[in-house]
């Protein structure tokens, strides 16, 4: 964050009925339609990551998008992480995966760090950090910890998402005080205590909507060492401006994400879609380095 | 379920480093890490498949195993799935995926029911049945539920799961009374009303452990009408006999999911792996067939 002097999360959410004119451009005529897809939607991610790289500091894959296209969606994940990495950019991989011990580890394996095995190395994607559910409990989320942990990399639990429905489970009062995201913080916090480094950041985060500005300052009293995934500023309504809270312990404690807001501001102003979305990555960027100083 | 006299669900949840003695011969010499291991994971899960599916219903695939081979394990999880269907099961994908509305649209996409694009359609997985973890709120479950009704298949939400850690969430008691899980069955009750097919069965089930019995007569209480899908029989210590309540609607309202007890029944026998497997297949069959009546 530092280094990039940016909090921004370039979201790649790719839907194939709504690329950048001219990423059809990529998809050869006579081809079979997955690979048409799997070309189009390539070229619209290269040209998004391309367009607005300087003012972030990560990319973050939405897996479900990448898994509808099957297969080529795996390889398509693998290129583009690559290609970020290569402009300086970490990579997330947003699939929110939660599962019991052995099946979390296999997870962590595809998402991570790779696994060894009788026939030869099977590579990982690589992911600096992943997020992660938390319904199956601490069991299920400590192998996601292990792993990032020995590589160097994180996990980014969901505590509290910025979907309307997020009420109906994560803000359930739970007897004896608090709620049930509230006591998700506690597990994050405490997961968290033995990854803090030198900046006095964790290396198990939390996922934080930007759509209730009013979670953040108790979130950030019950994980004071976590770095905050922002989800929700733009198409879900969320605000830079009332984020203030989760750059408590830093400016890299807070990462905002934006997807939609970014691949789309061309249809609002008519700009050429890299060109607005360059203009609304830097703006995003400028605004959250601006309330975090 | 009554044609195939069974309730049992083989698991594929094939680890590289354990499979059937033979598996490597499929993994031909020369070629890369990731096809050599392709090849044996295909060999091995082939093999199981056929040993066993004659007591069987369904097959499961556990998604983090198959992901753990990037693109190669997605286009191995097509093949198997459609040679499970060949021998008259069904299909269940344990993802337990979770995620606002686009994105849980783009999992039922990738599991269910493909997706038309401007560039052709891309098939989905195909499944009749798909795992959901409901943390994120009625609105994130609902586009599976959608999906899935609109072809005839249906969804598996996550209750009380199996895992020892389950309680740090799960079991959390609410203001008002009831727990975590107690609320999560009410949303799969609701979800699931106007799917209740001729048999009184909704296409909306739940995932209760078979390791904690005790939950399963108030599940069914809170769930009448749901399918419960099994897990945690064998290797996670459940016993068929603690089961009963699950099959009160009917002999359908209980799948029994086994996936290391049954591939790995030779271990413990010395038995050949396919017969070792056939005869701990058709044990749990018998148990559970005979329990339901």
């Amino acid at each position: 964050v530092a280094e990039r002097e940016s909090q921004i999360v370039l979201g790649l959410d790719p839907d194939p009925s709504d690329l950048w004119p001219g990423s059809e451009a990529a998809a050869q005529e006579g081809l079979p339609a997955v690979s048409r897809i799997g070309m189009a939607v390539l070229g619209h991610c290269h040209a998004l990551i391309d367009a607005t790289a300087e003012a972030c500091v990560a990319v973050k894959l939405q897996l479900a998008r990448f898994e509808a296209l099957g297969a080529v969606g795996w390889t398509l994940m693998g290129a583009l992480a690559d290609h970020a990495r290569e402009l300086g950019l970490l990579v997330i991989a947003d699939g929110k995966r939660g599962d019991i011990d052995v099946s979390a580890r296999a997870y962590a394996s595809a998402l991570i760090d790779g696994l060894q095995t009788p026939f030869g190395r099977l590579e990982g994607l690589g992911a600096d950090l992943l997020t992660v559910n938390p319904l199956m409990g601490a069991d299920a989320i400590e192998p996601f910890v292990t792993a990032a942990r020995s590589v160097g990399s994180g996990v980014l639990v969901l505590v509290r998402t910025s979907n309307p429905g997020a009420a109906d489970v994560q803000d359930l009062p739970v007897e004896g005080g608090g709620t049930v995201w509230e006591r998700l913080a506690t597990i994050v916090d405490d997961l968290g205590r033995p990854g803090v480094g030198e900046a006095g950041l964790s290396d198990v985060g939390a996922v934080i909507g930007a759509t209730e500005p009013r979670h953040l300052q108790r979130a950030r009293e019950l994980m004071g060492a976590a770095t905050f995934l922002l989800p929700g500023v733009g198409a879900q309504g969320g605000r830079v401006t009332d984020l203030a809270p989760a750059f408590a312990p830093g400016r890299a404690g807070g990462l905002i994400t934006a997807s939609r807001s970014i691949a789309g501001a061309h249809k609002a102003t008519g700009a050429p879609p890299a060109a607005a979305a360059r203009e609304e990555t830097e703006r995003l960027r400028a605004a959250a380095w601006a309330l975090s100083a």
